[in-house]
This record gives C-alpha cells, structure tokens and sequence, in this order.
C-alpha cells in the first residue's frame, strides 16, 4: 500500500513502512496479552534526547520479560535515528517527536504458554508531541488526583519495566478522570507512598529538599534521572525517599517529569493546593532552567508558544 | 485479500474475514497498553459449551475497565456462534475449538491517558484445542510449579477481569517453565495463598473436603464454578477457602480446571507427589466423570484418544 | 444560665441541662485525645428504634478503651429515653431525632499516661436527622467515591468500637468531597476491600446475592444487622464477604445503610453508574420495603416530602 | 466568670481568660472526633524552647488536615509567648511549662460531612512540666514495653501530624501499664519496626552509632531532631533507620526524646536490661551534655532535683 | 547403660532404651537446624486419647517437611502404645502422661544443603501431665498476654506442622513472662488476628457464639477440633474466624484448649477481666463438661485434686 | 568412651571430648525446640579467620534470645581456639576448617514455657570446609534459584540472629533442589526483595554499584561485612538497597558470599544467565581479589585446586 504523502512512517520488523502498514496480527502476544516492552524519547529541536539512556532501559525491560528483540543497542540506535530522520519533514521546526521502540514477544501458537522461541515484533515510530494539549499545564500547573487502586507490587510485576501492561495505570486514570477530567493520576504503591502516574514520575519539594519516590516502586524515568543530577550540579539536595500524602499536602512545591513533559510545576493534589507560592515555585523554576539549559533549549517556552496559537 | 481455502474466518469489527486479515493498527490500546478484555469458551462436539456464563463474564470483564462494545451480550452470542459455524468444516469430527471475544478500547490519539471517547476494536476468532500436546497430561497428572513472582493484588488489578494483561502470568510461568518446560506455574497470592494459573483454577483434596481459592483473588473460571455445583450435587463437600502450600503438600489429590481441559488431575507441585494413589485419585475421577455426564461427552477419551496418534 | 425557650436539653454528668451549658473542660481527654466513644440511635416516629442494640454496642465500645462509665446500661437506657422525651416538643410530628450517647475518659491530670482513675464525662444528646438535606439521595442515589486514604487497620485501633477518633474518616471525606462536594466516601481497608464510609456501611448486589464487608473492619452498624436479618427473613441471600472495587464496578444494585438512613441506594461509585436499572434497584427496593414494614413507618416518604418543601 | 487568684489563663478564640472559662461546646468536632491539632513547647528557665520549629509543625499538622487557623504563625507565635509571660508567676523559677497550641475545626453543623465551612478554634494554654513525678526515670532510666498493637499506618493517618486522634496510642499505653504501671509504651509500626509512644521519639545506639525510626513512621520531634543535629555536631554518627526488637534487644543503649525529657535514658525494654554499662549509657550522656550545652540548661539537674524533694 | 529402677524408657530408632540413652549426636538435622517434627498425644485414665487423630497430624507434618519416617502409622501407633504400657507403673493411678513422636531428617552431612537421603531419628516418649503446676488454672482461669512479636506467617513456614522449631513462640513467651511469669502468650498472627500459643488453642464466646482462629494460622489442634465438634452435637454455635483484640476485650468468655488441659478458662487477657462472670463461664462450662463427658473422665476433677496436695 | 585415632573432638560443656561423645538429651530444648543459636567461622591456612567479629555477632544472637552462656566472649574464644588446635593435625595443610560455637537454652523441665533457670548447653566444633564438593562453583558459577516460600519476617524472628530454627531455610532448599539439585535456594523477604540463602548473603553489581540487601533482613554476614568494607577501600560504590528480582534479571554479576566461599560468582537466577560476560565478572573479581588480598591467601585456587582431583 502506498503512503499518503503526508503519512509518517515506521519502523516494522525489518522495513520502513507507512504507519498505516504497522499491522498486528491479533495472535501477536503484545496484542493478546500486552507481552511487549516499550521506550519512548523525545526530541529537541528535531535531536533525540538522551537516546542511549532510552535504549539502555528498553534493553533492561527486554532482560526483564526475557525478550531477545534480535537486534543489537547499536542497530536499535541506528533504526531509531532513521525512522526520526524520514519524518522530520512532517513536522514544522517548532514541533517535535516523541519516538518508540516497541517490542513484543512475537506470535502465539497453540500451546506455548510461556513463549518461548517466538519471533518477536519489532516497531520502532515517532508521534509530534501534544505541546498544544499540554501547554495550559505550563501556565496553570497539573493537578494531581490520586486514586484509590494501588500500583503493580515489585514482586508482581516491576514498575520498573516498561511494559504493554498499562491495565493498573489506566484503572487509576479512570478513576481521577472521572473526579477532574484534566488531572493526572498519581498513584500510591502498596506501602502507601507515592509512586508515579502513566508516563510521570512526581516530585515534591519540602523544607528545602527536592524527593522523589525510590526507584524499586517506578519506571526510572530519564528525566526523572535528570533531575537529580541537575540538582547535584546546582547544589540543590535531592533525595530519593518514601513519600506519602502528608508530603504531598504540605509540600512547598511539587512537579512532574516525563519524557514530553521534561518538568511541569503541579498546582494541587486531591484538591488542595501546593505551597502557597507562584506556579511554578522557585526551586522548580531553578530546575527547570537547568534542565533548559542542559537541553540548550527553552522547552516551557515550546509549549507556552502554543497557549494563544 | 482473498481467504487460503483453509484459511479460518474471524469476526473483526462488523466483519467476517479470514484470520490473516485480523490486523490490529499498533496504536490500538489492545496492543500498546493490554487494554482489552476476553473470555473464551471451547466447543463439545461442536458446539459452544456454557457460552451465556462466558458472556456474563465478558461483560463484566468490560463494565470492570469500563468499556462499552457496542454490541449487546445478544449480539455478541450469535457472531460467536456464527463464527464458530463458519470454521467448523475446517476440523475434524473430534476435534474442537477455543473461541474467543477480544475487545480492545481502540485507537489511541495523542493525549488521551484515560483512553474515554474511543471507537473499541472487537473480535471473535477461534482456535482448535491443543488436544494432543495435552493429551499426556490425562494420563501423566500435571506438574504444577509455584513461583516466586506473586499474582497481582485485587486492589491493583483485580483477577477476575479477564483482560489482555498477562505479564505478571507470564513471568510466573517463565520461572516454572526454567525449572521444568513441561510443568505448569500456579501463582501465590499477595496473602501467599495458591491462587491461579495461566488460565487455570486449581483444587486440592483433603479430608474429603474440595477445596479451591476463593473468588477474589483468581478469575472465576466456568469449569471451577461447574465442578463446584457437580460437587454440590453428587454430595461431595466443596469450599472456597484459603489454600496455601500446607495444603498442596499434604493433599490427598489435586487437579486443576480450564476451559479447555475441563478437569485435570495434578501429579506434582514442587517436585513432590500429590497423595498416594493412582492419577485421578478416587474424588477427581468422580468429579471429571460428572463433568463428562454434564457435557454428555467423554472429554478425556477425546484427550486420550491423542496419545497414540 | 438559662435554657432559651426552643434550646434542647441534654444530659451531661448527672444532670438535664440545656445543651448551650453542655461545655467540656479543655483538658477532657475527650477534646485532648478524642479518648470517648459513643452510639446514636434514631427515633421513628418519635420512639427510639433498637435502643437495646445500639446500648450493647456503647458498652462493647466502652469496654474496648477500658473506660467504665458508672452507669448501668439499664441507667443509660433511661436517660437517653428521658433526653428524647424532653426534646421532642421542639420538633414536629414528621420530624424525628438522632440520639447519643457519648463517655469520654474524663480529664487529664499531668502525668497520667494511660488514663487510669479519671472520672468519665457522660453526655446524652439528641439532633434532628439532616431529612431535608438528604431528601436528594432516596430520589437520586448516594454518589460513592472510593478515597485514597485506607481504613485503620483493626489491629491498629479496631473499627468496630465507635469512637471519637475519626479523623482517618475525615481525611477520607476531605478527598472525595474535593471530587465532587455532594458525595460520600467509602474506604478500603488495609486488604484494599471495602469496608464503611463516616457513619455508614455498605452493601452490593450481584448475581442475586446481597455482600456486605466482613464485620472486623467495620462498624458492625445496627441498619447493617437490621438488613442482614431482613434479607434472611425474607429468602434473600446476603452474605458478609471481602468485597473491592471489581464488586462495586460490576454490581448491579449498591445501597449504604446508617441510622438515619436506614437504606439508601447508590447511584455511582467513583463516577460509574452502579448497574443499569432504576434507583432504587429491585432487591434494594425490597430491602427498604422490609425495613419500613419492620419499623411499621415509611421512612423513604418521611425523606421524600422534604423534596419540594 | 473571675479567675481565682492562682489560675493559670489560656487564649481562647481571641480572649485570654481563665483555664476555667475554656469550655467547649460538645459539637465541636475537636471533642467529636478528635478532629484538631495541636503542637507543644516547654519553656527553659521560663523561655520558650524552639518554639519557632513548633509553630512550623503546627502549620504543617493544620494544612495536613485542612483547616486554616485565621492566624497567621507569627500572630499564633505572638499568642504563645503572651500566654506564658502571663502565667510564669504561678510557677517557681525552677519549674518550667509546657505550653501548647491547639486548634479544632470547629463546630459541627448537622450535615456537614467533611467540616468545611466551620470556624475553628483555637485555644493557647499552659501546664507546669510534670518534673517531680518524672524525677525518677533520670535516676533509673525508662522501663519501655511494646505492646502488641500497632501504630497507624500513615496511609491512614500521619503519625508525623499531631492531631487530636491520639486511641491508638491510648490502646498501646493501656496495654503496657497493665503490664507494669510505671512503663512507657514504644510501638512497632505497621512493619513491625519500633515507632514511637504517647509523645516520645526513640533512639537505640549499636555499635557506636545512634538509630531512630525514619521520620515518614513517627511524629518527627523537636528534640528527636535536636539530638540527630547535636550528634552530628559532635561528631557521633547517627542515622534513620529501620529499628526492630533485635536492634532494641541487642543495643547498647536506648533513650527517648520529648519536649518534657528532653533526652532520659532507658532502663529496659521487654524486661529485658538494655546494654551492660551504667544510666546513662556514655553515648546518651555525651547527647545529654550536648543538650544541655545547647539549651545553657541543666535539664538533669533540674529533674534530679526533685528527687528528695 | 542399665536403666535406673525407676526411670522411664522410649522408643529410639528401633529400640526401647532408658530415656538418658536418647542422646541425639549433635550434627542431626533436629538440633543444629530443629529440622523435624513431633506430636503430643495425652492418657486418660492412663490410656491414649486419640491417637488415630495425633497420629494422622503427625504424617501430615511429615510430608510437609518431605520427611519419611520409614515406618508406617501403624507402627507408629503401636510403637506409641508400647511406650506408654512400658512406663505405666512408674505413675499413679491418677496421674496420666504426654506421649509424644519426635522424628528428625537425621544428620547432617558436610554439604547436603536440603538434607536429602539422610537416615530419620525417630523417638517416642513420654513425660507425666504437669497436673499439679496447672491445677491452679482451673480455679482461677489463665492470664493471657498478647505479646508484640507475631506468629510466623503461613507462607514463611506452615503453623499447621507441628515443628520443632519453636522460637518464634519462645520469643513470645519471653515477653509475656517478662511481664508477669505466670501468664501465657497468645500471639496475633501477620494480619493482627489472635492466632496460637506455645502449644494452646484460644477460643472466645461473644453473644453465643463461640469463634476460634482459622486453621490456616494455627495448629490445627486435636482438642481444638474436639472442641469444634462437641459444641456441634450440643447445639451451641462455633466457628472459626478472624478474631482480634476487639473480640478478646469485649468477649463473655474465652479459653485454651491444648492436649494437657483439654480445655482451661482464661481470666485476662492484657491484664483485662474477661466477661463478668464466674470462672469458668456458662458456654465454657458446658463445653468442660461435654469434654469430660466425652472422655468419660472428669479432668477438671483430676487437675483441682492438685490444688491442697 | 575413647576416641578414635582419627576422630575429631569437640568442646561440650565443660571438656574436650571425641565429638562422638557430643550427644545431646533430647529433652534439650535445642532438639526439642531449635531453642538455640550458633555461629561458624572458618580457618584461613589453619588459623581463625575474623573469630572477633563471628564471636561478637554470637553474643548479639545469644542476647536476642535472652540466653547467658556462662562464658564471655574472651573464654569463648580461647575454647574456640583450641578447639581448632587440637583437630588440625586431622587434615591437610591445604584444607582447612569451619568452626562453631552452639549454645542451646539447655533441657527442659515439665512446665517451664519460656525456658528461665535453665544451664545452657555449649559446643564448639569444627568441621573440614567442603572445599571439593564446591570446587566446580567458583568455576561455573552458582545456579540461583529463588523458591515461592519467603523468608522468616523480623517481626516474627529476626534472621539477624543466627538461630538453629532453619526450617523456613530448609522449605526454601526443598523447593530449589527439586526443580536443579545443584541450584542455591535465595528467598524473597516479606516485601518481595531478595534477601538470603541458607548461610550465604546475596549481591548483584548493576551499572556499576554493588548492592546487598538490607541489614534487617538478613543475617549480617561476616564476608558481606567484608566485601562491604574492601569495596570501600578499592572505591567500588557498594550499597544496601531492597533489590528485587528486577535487579536480578538485569543484573551485570551477582555473587554470594559466605564463611566458607568467601564470595563466589552467580551464573543464573532463575535460569537466567546474569549478565552477559565470563564467570566471575570484572566487578567481582575485583573483590574475590581484595578478599584474597586482605586474607593474604587465594581462596579461590584452594577451591579449584580441587576440580581435578
């Protein structure tokens, strides 16, 4: 099938295809049973951010869920940078991508219940990042709704992969929806603490330190990696810690980190506001000028463009 | 694209086509995020067994990640039935089908985390029995292995929903499947209670009593609830209980059920014999031969007649 | 000082007084601790329903904290009826009371850690039931959210004594009234079942079957028992059972029972509607209508003609 | 009403009057349900200790529970001291007070679930430190049981937010005193790790290094954050840490913090004798120096004093 | 070594010696890791009292820790038997002995982790009732002190096999000691219910109804399932349950069962009366003497007869 | 009874006798109940290897479960010694010795629960170190794998106390031997992480830090002790974290340590290769290196010195 001229197109088991080629067979196990890994960077000013880093946990996830995608870092790497390379054309040079690869455990057959020697499915695709949607949250602040389902327990599936099993995190989006239609869920892990939301991981800044929820209960998020290291370089304490609502509610400023997000100022949680000070609040803005700076790129300024366009 | 003449036939969104033509867009939520539900019932002699059971829960299984097909329960009864018609001449007098209703959320566009306003992706397909790879486990017992990876807690994702997101399963039955590729995972729960398998209820025998996990921690499968009501009704005591590997390890008999199995007696857990006499032991042949007056088919002739195939 | 003309009275350590005079020292381990308990009954009609019941409960509480409130249950009997007797010329003959009794410890001298020796404050108090304020939910049903905030756990402080400790209750009300300022909350327990909301207990209805929480983590509410004995009375299963979110979501009928409600029907729980049929639901209808008979009073209608005064 | 000559003032909702005119109506929800926070300080030689961090816990404890004081902490600071300076000639120079701040949300109205709306109050009053009796536990150290029940998880209710709803810990004390009157209770957290009693903090030194609870599982005092800075000053290693019974059974030395001990070694715990050396062990001594150093204070001797007295 | 005249004798791995001739070598498996199990059985009137039952239980912990004792239960019976009638004339008439089987996997080679293919200890003893160190019990019912640390959870090692590995309940019994070294600990179990002591069953009778741990947590104890099964034939409630400090606090009656007391009222429990009445308690009474009854023996009787010796 | 020429002795209570002659009553709670705890350290070319370390955790065991040995430390050293003096003439220059203090509560009396007044029963043995049994580990690498049954939690005994209660040690071995009698069982704690094998701690090296599990897990090894302080000094980042079968899986060397191996490389977990380079991996080497540095002795060719013999 040809591709319609303004059609991205994908990396697809070996070729470059249209997107609308990019088919799954419904036998496929990421299909049936979500038995598939993911990676998702972004792009600044038409550059992958970070790749190695990206292609560094997607290849954990695979160890994790003992997948052989069959292809090396290095040629993932490579793929990755084309299929980026042959869609920037679609995408005016203020907008960028956000670029996936996807791997799942391949084809099912009748019996093999723990799928072992499948071929696996390999996609690699890029997607414009939703700066529109998204660019009131620069302004206003996210607010975070944290819902009574708990997040995936580490011993029964480690947040830590990230994996085609989203059913936990869209219960809890489900259900902070259905309260605000515009926040983001933040979930609590089976301690009780804060853990992360689909895509996010949270941070809040209290009494002078920044924290974030440890890393056995989360993705470890890139930029969440980011942020600690920028704060190491601009002397701001950061620390990796059990965090519940008493920290949420009496936080002085709490954000957000995710690929697309890089870091977005949260207004309040479960209603209440955070901190009484301007959004974002001055240890955020600190960071996010660093992590600006570090990017070389104006990333808030991306987005709020969008907020009279 | 025009069927293989032996191609079989699947309903695909207000379609029947050939399987090969059941292909899922890689952004449909089914395949990105696991974010589907099925329920699958077996043919007896060609016809659909207990399909209004597997069509309540279905339907639950829907209400539960809130997704509305957009087909009635009535609806969606006769394309299973059509479906299962229609592929019928392609196996053998005694063979049998699986069949199975898929429905996805849909397509996701950029930024809709809950995933509301959706078009959902629906399909029913069937696949034959494996009767001959499981043929053996009929005369042998099964070898039951239980994991160290527990089965998602209730409160993150409950079990009873039967949905696309296998991977806590999977990676139960990756670990059972290092120690022994022939032997079967059944999971503990969050309390270290046995639970559930890959598709699998399991029971155990002692004292004379039937015993099997209770329902909120496991999906409730139509054979556990048959063999419950059997047992009511040839006087065989039978409960829900919490089982643990005391339990396993003490027990006169065990057996596990599915949909495809119906009843099958358990060998092994752990390595070690369960009770002392033959396979079945004296209470899971009475049960597997209720279960064969019920169905008025002798389902483990049609398994055994594989053996010497 | 003098009672006003239309100022109930209540009873407070030995005495009627008017309830402006009804004032606790600071130090009352009631106020420092919320170191009391108490019970509520309701009047129908203008007569106290099951004072027997609720008193048994007040003393089980009392025992509980180790508090003995030098009263008699039969003394204690006599004062709360007297209180009500008192009061009743304030309000009309469609109106009808709460009624409580309340012990605290008593008051704190420096070092007594513990509590031992103090003289307990002993109130009884009665309050007109909110009838025109919930008029709304017998016509409409309860909206349920489920917060993020768990029930303490019963070996923690156990919540089957009815005390004054019941800030864990209000930080779970404080979540969902930030959702949505009309509806009630409903927690989960530390298994992540459901279990009671502030004064009330919760049931749901599937598969023909009445569940309710298991009575060690929950007030074991007298409309609760009340219920349970009705359904029995008249052939309606009704179990206690650990119920979650996946019941809730897939019930077909739900409805909160509490003193002043005795049984009221729920029209969502966090957002989804609860089944597909009327508020009230056919089994919940007849469960109200058992009730009314049992108490020979139509307490829907008492509800019910606050709607358009 | 007038004071009597020798009766210590309070501030009471924006009048300083006497204790004794500090009544609360019975529907305030501070008696109701606990519903209220408070912090307290002592004075040294007559002069508030620390109360600048007291105040900023204080604040922390009302926005956890969402009621907003109307005062703004400066005004609350200005409050405190004036209600000291007008009691400290009821007291000897070489007694001391406490003095605390407590805040209810208010008056509750028949309906109003969550209490928003309310007006709190507010009331600032003072106690003389219970020196004489606490005298011996300088000489002796602390007899410190563990009583089987457990402290609030925080997914419940803070611990580290200092509120009315103090049941738990009434169970635990009631506990422990039954064991032996003259014990302090320490509680294990929900992990079974030791938390914390009725307002003391919890410090074992092993190995040469001081341990207390980390702060998410405890009220994080004053002097238990006081004693962390001064062991850092003086170059004595202390950490946050998971503190169990065999931490506490094979310790060194034990002590506990509170605003009235300050720091006061511990004896025992579960009967058995903690470490071989003398009270206080050289660790606790050098911190009880420290603390001394710090307040110019000879808090030991001012409780010694009494011993004879 | 010659026997002294009066001492008594056991079976040791095949023969019966004088008890000082069980020594065990110090590298068996039941002392360097207490890896086997053993069961306790009583006389009555100097003969066995359900041996079949002990027996039975005794296999079942057997297989759990996959030991073979390489004798039937057959030849266990009568091997007990033996024992007993051997050392029937070293007791009075009114005197009666514990018979018990202890078998371990046997000893220990240099690396066999698992301790397969070792050769079983096997000994059967017995050691006449402490009658006269518990008479007392029976008069004044038994303090029960629910310690801090918690019985091992089922999923860590089964409470259900009789082990010898017991400090978890020495642990246990250490505190309750420590505070007062005539009482007997009853722990709670992971989740906070009242599960087993050293040895002993607990039950509670709250409005009529008599409730005892579930099986799952406890040693499934012969007089515990006599209990069960009495209260059956004499129409008086009885279930198992989750049962937890409230019930203890607020219960009519509570008592152990265990092999040497057959049933025993308690009197407190953390210090607390149990119920108002007379010890024992009318439900406790009733069950005593159907317990006698069913012994045709007054144990009571045998057990006060040692109170004025 | 005299020794054999070639029989090892041992210190029983008191003297220096064959070990054939260590044999314990079998009322010794020890055998009866693993009422005791020991400790093993091992000789480095016939001398004690860290004895100070291994003596003090034992009086931190002995003390944990209130037992007095009667014996300091400095006699318990000057026993253990001389212990290993007298029986190294019974092996090879290039073998060498674990030794073992065991002190049990001593024998039990008819009713004594809690074990008070008791002598305690003291060995001290020694025994050749398996060095051919194991030689092929530090060759292939140790097959891991981690069974379903979880660790002892603290709360119930605490497995930083080196008990003889190894039950739950021996179920994990059970489970591990039965799917590789080859493999190395590492249990899961409680909270699902990774905490310790029978005897040996567990590491795994992942982006370049070395992480062990946490103290309050396990038993505080001696070697981990070790490797934690050698990685300090040769600047390898080494840590104690939760680590979990995500790390495991994708884990770039994991090894274990214990008295015997010292540290030896893991090949699998799970039939999982860990990592992806040769066995040992660089990291671990390294430290294999500074141990045998710091011993001033290459365990490791001690080991494999006997592959081929």
């Amino acid at each position: 099938m040809a591709a319609l001229a303004n059609e991205r197109v994908a990396y697809f088991n070996g070729k470059i295809v249209p997107e609308s080629d990019v088919l799954i067979p419904f036998r496929d196990r990421g299909f049936m049973a979500g038995d598939a890994v993911f990676d998702t960077a972004r792009t600044v000013r038409h550059r992958i951010f970070k790749l190695r880093e990206h292609i560094d946990r997607l290849y954990s996830s695979l160890r994790y869920i003992q997948v052989d995608p069959r292809l090396s870092p290095k040629e993932m790497t490579a793929i990755t940078e084309e299929v980026v390379a042959r869609n920037l054309h679609l995408i005016d040079a203020d907008d960028d991508y956000w670029v996936s690869q996807r791997i799942s455990r391949g084809s099912d057959s009748a019996d093999s219940k723990a799928g072992t020697g499948m071929t696996p499915t390999v996609i690699v695709e890029c997607r414009p990042l939703p700066l529109t949607q998204r660019a009131r949250l620069f302004r206003d602040g996210i607010d975070v709704i944290v819902p009574a389902v708990r997040r995936t327990a580490p011993d029964m599936l480690s947040p830590r992969a990230k994996t085609h099993n989203y059913l936990n995190l869209v219960m809890g989006d489900l259900e902070a929806k259905a309260a605000d239609p515009e926040a983001w869920a933040v979930l609590l892990d089976a301690n009780g603490n804060l853990c992360e939301g689909t895509g996010s991981n949270v941070f809040v800044v209290r009494g002078g330190t920044v924290m974030t929820p440890r890393e056995r209960y989360v993705l470890p998020g890139i930029s969440r990696a980011t942020v600690i290291e920028l704060a190491r370089e601009i002397g701001q304490p950061c620390i990796e810690a059990d965090i519940d609502l008493y920290d949420a509610y009496t936080a002085d400023e709490a954000f957000l980190t995710s690929t697309s997000l890089c870091l977005c100022p949260v207004r309040s949680v479960n209603g209440r506001h955070v901190g009484v000070d301007a959004i974002p609040g001055p240890v955020t803005k600190r960071l996010m000028d660093a992590f600006a700076r570090l990017m070389d790129f104006d990333f808030v300024a991306q987005y709020k463009r969008r907020l009279n366009g």
